[in-house]
Formats: structure tokens, C-alpha cells, sequence
């Protein structure tokens, strides 16, 4: 491992391939034997987990209730709404047959031709069609509503080009689904989840987000509005993290959900949704770590803290471990996971680099000098400083110090952000600076024209109209069209 | 809602009926619009979680770690394991294309014929194949071992008669695969996860089961050895509610996974599967309710305690609410759930009836006359006895009540599969009461012939040979063949 450590391929080199190797090496994910797809290993997985149950928790505490709908979806539904089948024909996986069967000369196993669907059945790519037909039979009158489902499951798109987390055939998503009573109502629930979503990646990922607006081209199939939360990667490119959705009353009228208003008459529900993915995993991975490998951020690493014991002679292992019980057990009652690595058939360098990789926060090493002068040594993740420390009161040093790297995680990626997003209104100046990367806050005049032009000419898409700029008074010219300017947004090529 | 319960099917009108009738009205699920499939609402999938999260830390306890696979399967995986997929094969949903189009008169979304793929893909009916393919990656010395993984998934299995919750072609469920170093390892393993699940169905569910050993006929597909847990309902039918199989060295020939054990040499990996699905929910739901409804089990009911005011005058609500406020939050210190339902558009007939339906534990009425007398009035869904007892000390009560009523079903169910249990060694009396339900304890003579003559005859099957009953002196003949008997077994019919 040690070893395969140093092939660990450099941000500088080729920040690409760096991503690859270290979902790999970092046992966080592999690729699937099926095209485009991934299969997600126990250490990236428990990742996962832990982002899993504390977004649940939000929604619960919105008041939100989980619920399971259909893998499959006929075709007829998924083509009523028809910006969104649009949106995804183009990537359905279609199940046509429902049996297999011994060949005639009886060496192979084929698909039965006799057992063929009536209707074909599309993997969801999400579920607007299926829940809001669903839906019609949930909500008749005005006290049905609000309604607020979620649902964690599997999802699939069969993307041409795909990267382990950042975009894959297969992802495991949260999609919520709301109805609501007026246009207003589900306008605010699609802002409410956007800032928990913000929240929770700020606050748990440690990744700064911009909060904005897409812009019509960039809309999910099917909405009025799609609010958005971006994050900047190292190589400077945007990373959408989080989408919420104002869907207006476009899937009610498609499947025809009405509810008797407190006037006793129909009205079309109004609706949202919005996700978040294992695509988080990527934005986790991208934003903090380094060539040593991955960096967590405390609140979201597996195991928080790994005590390495250094010794020569049996005897100094029983010490050390005997001085260090307490502490494991204190570190557990304030909640820290913590594991204490005295397996004898690794050395401690190769120890070392293992947990760099895996990027476990803090790391404990003591040794038999450290026994006799009441010391230990405390290495931050983060940073890789190393401090040697008194022994007395370890624990709470270490709890503070979690708080202090996922503090200073944030911070940083919060600072590379800043230094990498400029204003600009000159065409030149942009198409020139944007292939190092960054986030452009520019004058635009909010026609899907001059976002088409800059796209083909540079790659680069408006990623959002910021929430946090005042729109109400933009200045300047459309540094494409010369035209006044309507909004301000932040243009980046994007993963 | 209160007109509706009286169209709750009596159980002994039409059994299946009442099911069918109270997943619909107790709102636990719905089926849905894809063949077979089912939609789980948010109540029974509250349910569901409950389940999930105590099973989850269960594994967790033992050192298992979640993990995700890909859902597509390609077909030549599949087809590895010979008696795999003979058992699976007929039951295939299978992708063919990744692509819909437009019809060339633009008014049909179609499959692309040009997007066919090259292999067709197999949606899981259970990942064995695609895990020990994956496996051959992972496992390469004893220090590999063991491997113990689990995952939280849908499957499919094409069913042709299907009913909520029992057989759906779309489940929920979790898939253990371990792997070990010898054969000994394993189907200890096997062991403990079947006593896992027991203890855990008992517990929780309140479901008492027969732990035994499958017959070789009703093996899964590719096992030495399925272990299972067999309850019965209230029609006397049983209910297979998990298993846990002993691979032996079968996926790991096909798949050629080996180890270099101690001695350097390589040897086949030995290997487990366990499972338990959405099928639980049937289990719980068929055990212990009633004409009335839903009867939950107080650990896993969503709700465990209703608090419903009665009165005539806002004041005396008032009054009410103010006498139970504090009631509320002591029992949610405890860490019990509570609703208060002051809702004043629905009478409190229709609560009652409502909260029946849905089998919350306990129901606390409070009237005007019981704030003057210093009581309130209890009632526990199981047995439905109401009680008018002294509002001082009632949280305590509650909480004593709770677990009371978890015994209560427990043991009502277990008496119940007592009293319908029965030593038989006469094949005509069995033909004859064997349509009455129940379980038989046969003498078996351990050969396929009779238990196919045993289905074909009454359609009642060998559940299990049950591991609590001493299989070493098996005295009397096979009521079947006449033959010297090997074992005692459970027969029963099955859903």
C-alpha cells in the first residue's frame, strides 16, 4: 500500500487522472462490470451513509415522509410530460422482456422472444411521472395538501461518458416530491430545500456552495424554475451539488391532479422536487484532498481518530496500550470513533500512509520515549503538521482539534473559491482566463443566445444567477451581445 | 374513514380479502401500475425503516459493512452458476436497449432500434453472481478473510401472482455475502445470521418463528444449505421470513475466487447469502391484526401513543390541553411517540376508528368529566379494554403498557402456532386436516419422492426440519412411503 501510495498521480500532473487513482486506491468506489456503472465499496459507502442519515434527519424535520415507488416505469407515462421525456429519452435503459431460457442446442441462455412486454418498462431516471400519477389518487381537496414525500433509491441515465461518483449510468439519489396548494407555497418549499441542501454541504461537507438560479436553457426537463447550489474544485471547475425544482403545475396537468379548493372548485396541484446524489461524494473528494490522498472533513469521516503504538519489546506495547485505554474509551464517550491499530504484521510507515489515503483526521502515534516524558504525538490530516503534545488531557485537545479541521477545511476551500472567482464584462479577457479554471461573475443579457455562443466557444455553460448578488439594479453590458445586462451570473466550465 | 373501515373484509368471510384490504386502508401500501409492483406508502414504510435501522446495527454489531452493487446484471454472469440461473432464469426482467426516440411521424416515443446493446443486462433478482465476480478482486490471501458485506437494494423477480408485500416482482430487501477462509467458517456464519434474524423477528416483530433447515429441493439456488425461519399467520398458512444459505465453494468456482491460505497455497473461498425483504411487513401485519385493523407491535409502530381531547367548549380544550401538555413531553423524554389530536374537523368516532385501523398501541381519551375526576381513560389496541384510570402517574403507565402489549401479541401469536401445531404420522388424517392450516411435525424419510407426492397431493410443502427439535433418534415411518423415518420436519401450506 505504501507503495502504491507514491502512485498516487499528481493534482499538478494530471488532476483528472489524480481523481481516478484516488477513488480507486482510497477503497471509496471501482468500476462495474456494466458499462458506466459503479459498485460502491464499505469505505466509500459508509460515507455515504452518514450523509444519508443526517439529510434524512432535515427532511424528517421538515416534515417530510420517505416512501418507495416503482423501479419501473411505462413508457406511456414517461412520454406525457414532454419537455421531460425530452429531457431524458435520449439515456433510458428500456426493459422489453421479462424471461430467459436454455437455447435450442441448450449451450446458451437467451432471452425468451415469447416473453415479450406488452409495454415497455423504463428504468427511472427519476420519478416526477410515476409518483405524480400516484399523486391523483393521494390529493382530492385542499386538506390533503401539503403533501411531502421523499424517496432514497437508486436511479439510472445511460451517460456516455462517465466518472466514478461524478456521473454514472447507476447513482443512488434522494428525490423529494412536494404538492402544495398554490403557486407561492411551492415556490418557497423549492427555496426552503435549497438552502438545506446548501446548509448541509457547507455544514457537513465542508464545502462552500454558491446558491443561485439556472438559467431556462439549464432548467430540469419538466420545471419552472431549478434552483441550484455549486461548488468550485481545485482544478477550478463548478460542480453541481444540489438541485430543487419549481415545477409549476406542468406534471398535474399531465396526470391530471386536481384538488377542491376551500371554495369547494378544482384546482391543478402545484409542485416540486429536488436531489442530491452520490455525485456529493465527488464534490467531497475534489474539493479537500490532496496528493497524500483523500482529506474528510471530521464530521463526515468514518473513523475520526487512528492511535498508532510505536515498540520494539512486548512489554512496551502492554504500556502503551495500557496508558492508552482511557483515553479510547474517552474518546468514545464524546462520540469519536477512534481505532487503535497495534496489528503487528504492518509497519507503522506503512500504517502511516494507509491512513493519509484513506484520510483519517487525526492520528495519534506513541511510542516508548513518548511513555517516559508523558507525551504523544498528534498529526492533523489536513495539514500533515505534527506537534508533539502532553499526554494529559488528550482527549479534549483531540475533540477541539476535530472541530478546528473541519473548521479550517471549509475555510480553505472557502478561500480558493474567492481567489478564483472574478469579475469580468470583456469577451477576450474571459475565453483567455477561462482555461485556468474559475468561477466568472458576469453581465449577461438573459438571452439563450449569448449563452449558446459562450458555450460553443469555450465550454463554459452560466452555471447560476447568484441569489446572494443584487439583481434588482444590474449595470454593464452582455460581454457577448454588448446588450444591457439583466443579470449578473457566475459563468465556469462544469463536471 | 369511519365508513370506510366497516368495509374491512372480516377475517373469517375471506382471509386473503382482509389483507388485501387492510394494506390498502391501513394506507401501508397500494399496488401500482407496473405488473406486479407495489407502491409503499409513508406509513408502511416508517414501518419499514424501523425495521431496517434495528437489523442494520444488528449486522453492524457483527462486523458486517454495507456496500453497493450494480442493479444490472450482464447475462453471461448470470448464467455462470449453473442451478443459479436455472432458478432465476424464468423470473428475468431484462434491458435490452438504453435509448427512446421519436417515431418517424413524430407522434410515438419509441424504443431506438439502433440502441440495442450488445449484451441484454438482467435487473438483480439477487447479486450473488455480480458480488463474487467482484469478490475475485477483493480476496486474495487469508488475510482477506473474512469478508463480510451487506447491501440495502431493490431486486426483481418477475412473479406471476403476486400480492402486496408477500410477492412482489419488485422487492426491498438487504443481501449479506460473506466469504471465508474454510467450510466450517462459513456455515457457522450461516448459523449465526439465522439466529440474527430469529431474534430479531421475535423481538421486534413480535413474530414467533421455527428455525430450521431447508430441504434440498427448497434450497436456493446454487446453496449446500438454507437455513430459514417459518412463521405462522392466522390462517395457519406459514411464511418463509428469511433465510440464510451456505454457498459452500460453488460461487467461488465459478467465479474463480481463490485465496493463498497460510501455507501459501490457493485454495476456493467459502461462502454465505442471508436476506430478509419487504416480505417482513406481510409477516407483521398477517400475525397480529384484526377485524378492526392493523395491530403493531408497540417497538416498531410508527405512532405508539394517541392522545385524543373530548369536549364541547374551547375553555375545556383549552383546560385539556393544558393538563397533558406536560403527559406529552415526559413520555417523549422516554423516548416513546405521541401524537395529540386536537383536530377539530374530524369527529372523535372517526379518530377512534382511524387510529384502530392504523394500530397505534394506545389511545388516551380525556374529557371534561376526567379533568374534574382526575382520570383519563386508557386503551390498548391489542386486546382493545378500555380502562378509566388516575391522570397522576399516567406516563409511567403508558410505558409499562407499551411493553406489556409487546409481550402480549407475542405470546398470543405463539400460543396461537401452539394450538395449531400437530404430530402426525398418518397420511389420510394429514390430507384431511391439512386443509384446515397449520403445522404438521411429520417423521420424513428424507427422500424427494415424498415430498413431491406430499406437494402434488395437498400442496403443502416441507417448510423446514426444525433445529429445536432432537434430529439424531428420529423414530417412526414416513406417513408417505412407509419407510424408516430420518427426520422430523414442519409441513405446512405456504405463502
Amino acid at each position: 500500500m505504501a507503495k502504491e501510495l507514491k502512485q498516487l498521480t499528481k493534482r499538478a500532473e494530471n488532476y483528472s487522472q489524480w481523481y481516478n487513482d484516488l477513488v480507486m486506491k482510497a477503497d471509496l468506489a471501482e468500476t462495474a462490470p456494466v458499462r458506466g456503472c459503479m459498485i460502491i465499496k464499505p469505505y466509500g459507502y459508509a460515507i455515504w451513509e452518514k450523509m444519508q442519515s443526517v439529510l434524512d434527519a432535515d427532511f424528517k424535520r421538515l416534515g417530510v415522509k420517505n416512501a418507495y415507488f416503482p423501479l419501473l416505469i411505462p413508457k406511456s407515462f414517461f412520454a406525457r410530460e414532454a419537455e421531460h421525456v425530452k429531457g431524458f429519452a435520449k439515456e433510458s435503459a428500456v426493459v422489453t422482456h421479462y424471461r430467459l431460457k436454455t437455447s435450442d442446442d441448450g449451450k446458451d441462455i437467451i432471452v425468451d422472444p415469447e416473453a415479450k412486454l406488452d409495454e415497455e418498462l423504463i428504468i427511472r431516471p427519476t420519478s416526477e411521472t410515476m409518483i405524480w400519477h400516484t399523486y391523483k389518487n393521494w390529493i382530492h381537496s385542499y386538506r390533503d395538501l401539503p403533501l411531502l414525500c421523499n424517496q432514497w433509491c437508486n436511479v439510472m441515465r445511460w451517460e456516455m461518458r462517465t466518472r466514478p461518483f461524478l456521473r454514472t449510468s447507476e447513482f443512488l439519489w434522494q428525490e423529494g416530491h412536494t404538492a402544495h396548494a398554490t403557486a407561492q407555497e411551492a415556490e418557497e418549499m423549492a427555496k426552503k430545500m435549497l438552502h438545506v441542501y446548501a446548509d448541509f454541504v457547507e455544514n457537513w461537507l465542508a464545502v462552500p456552495v454558491i446558491r443561485g438560479v439556472k438559467s431556462p436553457t439549464e432548467r430540469f426537463a419538466g420545471a419552472l424554475n431549478t434552483y441550484t447550489i455549486e461548488a468550485m474544485m481545485q482544478d477550478g471547475k463548478a460542480l453541481q451539488s444540489g438541485t430543487s425544482h419549481f415545477l409549476g403545475q406542468n406534471f398535474a396537468k399531465s396526470f391530471d391532479v386536481t384538488f377542491l379548493n376551500k371554495e369547494n372548485k378544482p384546482e391543478y396541484v402545484w409542485a416540486t422536487s429536488w436531489g442530491v446524489s452520490t455525485r456529493l461524494m465527488g464534490a467531497l473528494i475534489m474539493t479537500h484532498s490532496d496528493d497524500n490522498g483523500l482529506v474528510l472533513p471530521p464530521r463526515l469521516a468514518p473513523l475520526q481518530v487512528v492511535i498508532v503504538p510505536i515498540y520494539k519489546k512486548a512489554e512496551q506495547l502492554d504500556a502503551i496500550t495500557e496508558k492508552v485505554k482511557p483515553v479510547i474509551e474517552e474518546l468514545k464517550a464524546k462520540g469519536i470513533s477512534v481505532k487503535y491499530d497495534d496489528d503487528d504484521t504492518k509497519r507503522p510507515g506503512f500504517k502511516f500512509a494507509d491512513y493519509e489515503l484513506k484520510g483519517v483526521p487525526v492520528r495519534l502515534v506513541i511510542g516508548a520515549r513518548d511513555l517516559e516524558a508523558g507525551t504523544v504525538e498528534v498529526m492533523r490530516r489536513d495539514t500533515l503538521e505534527k506537534e508533539s503534545v502532553p499526554f494529559d488531557g488528550i482527549a479534549a485537545r483531540v475533540e477541539n482539534l476535530l472541530d478546528d479541521i473541519q473548521k479550517n477545511v471549509f475555510e480553505k476551500a472557502r478561500k480558493f473559491r474567492e481567489e478564483h472567482t472574478y469579475e469580468c464584462d470583456n469577451y477576450d479577457e474571459f475565453k483567455k482566463r477561462i482555461n485556468d479554471g474559475g468561477f466568472f461573475l458576469c453581465p449577461w443579457d438573459g438571452t439563450a443566445e449569448t449563452e449558446a455562443k459562450i458555450k460553443e466557444d469555450t465550454q463554459a455553460t452560466i452555471r447560476c444567477i447568484p441569489l446572494d448578488v443584487d439583481q434588482t439594479n444590474v449595470t454593464g453590458t452582455d460581454m457577448v451581445s454588448g446588450k444591457p445586462a439583466k443579470y449578473k451570473v457566475i459563468i465556469a466550465r462544469a463536471y
